[in-house]
C-alpha cells in the first residue's frame, strides 16, 4: 500500500505511532492494575514524574514508595486512564528519543458501577529507547485549567 | 519515512494497527446504530461473545436474537462505545489470527442531551482474517473491578 | 516488519492513519486553548463548518468571528475534545483528498475540577492536502440521537 503523506519535519511513521500507542497501553494496564513494580519498570532507572500539584518523584524507588503510600485510595475503585490526541515528535538529533504529549481522562468506577471522573490533564513525556524498548524518562502532568482568552 | 522501532516479538506494524482500529470503528458504528444484522456480520458465523455477567452467546443467530430482545432499552438513548489502549498481538504461528485487548467506556445520551456512563469494561478479542477481511471470532467482556493490592 | 493486511478498497496505511490522528491532535490542541486564529488556520481559506443545530459558517473570517462571540462561555472552564473510532477514506480519484468520520466527546472541567459532558457528536470531515499539509475543507457535526430500531 502506498499513499501520499505530508512532509512535515515532525511527521511520525505509522510503525512508530503504533509502537508508542502500544507502549502506553501496556504502561496504563500496569498502573490501572496497581502493578506498581511493573509500572515503575516502564520508566528509566532515573525516571522522573512531576505531578500536577508540583510534587516531583525521582527514580523508580521513589515512584514505588509514593504509589504504595496512595494504595488505600484505590481499594474500592477500578481506575482507568484514557488517552487522547497523542502528538509524537521524534528527536531530529537522537532517533532513540521522542517527545510525546497527550490528553488524559481518568475514570474511577466504584463497586456499584458508578463512574466518577477526575479533572482532565495534559501530559508531556520524554520517551527513550533502551535495548529496543521504549521507556519513560520524564513525565510532566498539567491539570487543565481555563484557557486565557486571546488578545482582542 | 524511516524511523527506528522496537524489535519486540509482539510488535505491531502501523498498517495493521490502522486496519484493526478501522475494523473496530466500523463494528462500533454498526452496534451504536442498532444495525444488528450488520454488527453480527462483523463476527464469524460461529462467533462467540461472553458477556460480563458470564452469559455466553454462540453464533450470529443467537447474537441477533439477544440484541433484538434488548432493543427496548435503547429507544430513548444514543449509545456510543469508546475504546482505549488497544494491545494487538499477531499470532506468531498464524498470520491471519490476532489477539486484541482494549478498554471500553460506554456513553448513553438521552434526548435532553444528558450523558450517562456504564461501568468501564476491558475486552479480550480474537480476530481472524477471512478473504482479506477481519472478523471477530471470540469476545470476552470483563467488567472492571477494584484491583487487588500488591503483596507488601 | 511485514504483516499481512486486508485489501479493502478503503484500506488506510499506517503512515496516513498516524498523520490524520496527528492533524486532529494539533487542531484540537488549538481549539481547546482558545487559539482561534490558529484553529482557523487548520481549515482551508474557504473552509466550511455545519454545526449540529444547522448553522453554517463559511470561510476562516466567519469562523473566527463566531468563535470570538462565544468566548465568554469558556472563561471558567477547560474544554477538551476527545475523539473516537476514526474512519479514514482516501479518495480513489484524488490522493490529496480524504473523507474522515469520528465520534467526539467534549469535557468541560470547571475551576473546582468537576467534569461536565456535552452530548456526544459524530463528525464528518473532508480533508485536503495543500503543500504537503492537511487542512479541513468541510466539517459537518451531527448531534447523536437515539437510533431508529431496525425493521422487525
Amino acid at each position: 500500500m502506498s499513499q501520499p503523506v505530508g512532509t512535515l519535519p515532525s511527521q511520525v511513521t505509522g510503525d512508530l505511532y503504533a509502537e508508542v500507542q502500544t507502549f502506553y497501553a501496556q504502561q496504563m494496564r500496569r498502573v490501572d492494575a496497581l502493578d506498581i513494580e511493573g509500572f515503575a519498570d516502564t520508566f528509566t532507572e532515573d525516571g522522573e514524574v512531576v505531578h500536577a500539584g508540583g510534587h516531583r518523584q525521582r527514580g523508580r524507588a521513589e515512584m514505588i514508595a509514593g504509589m504504595r503510600a496512595s494504595l488505600p485510595r484505590y481499594q474500592d475503585i477500578a481506575v482507568r486512564h484514557w488517552f487522547g490526541h497523542l502528538i509524537i515528535e521524534p528527536d531530529a538529533a537522537d532517533p532513540d528519543r521522542l517527545r510525546v504529549s497527550y490528553y488524559t481522562l481518568v475514570t474511577q468506577t466504584d463497586r456499584e458501577g458508578k463512574v466518577n471522573f477526575q479533572p482532565t490533564f495534559t501530559v508531556e513525556d520524554e520517551l527513550v529507547r533502551r535495548d529496543g524498548r521504549l521507556l519513560t524518562r520524564s513525565r510532566v502532568i498539567h491539570r487543565d485549567s481555563p484557557a486565557a482568552p486571546p488578545a482582542a
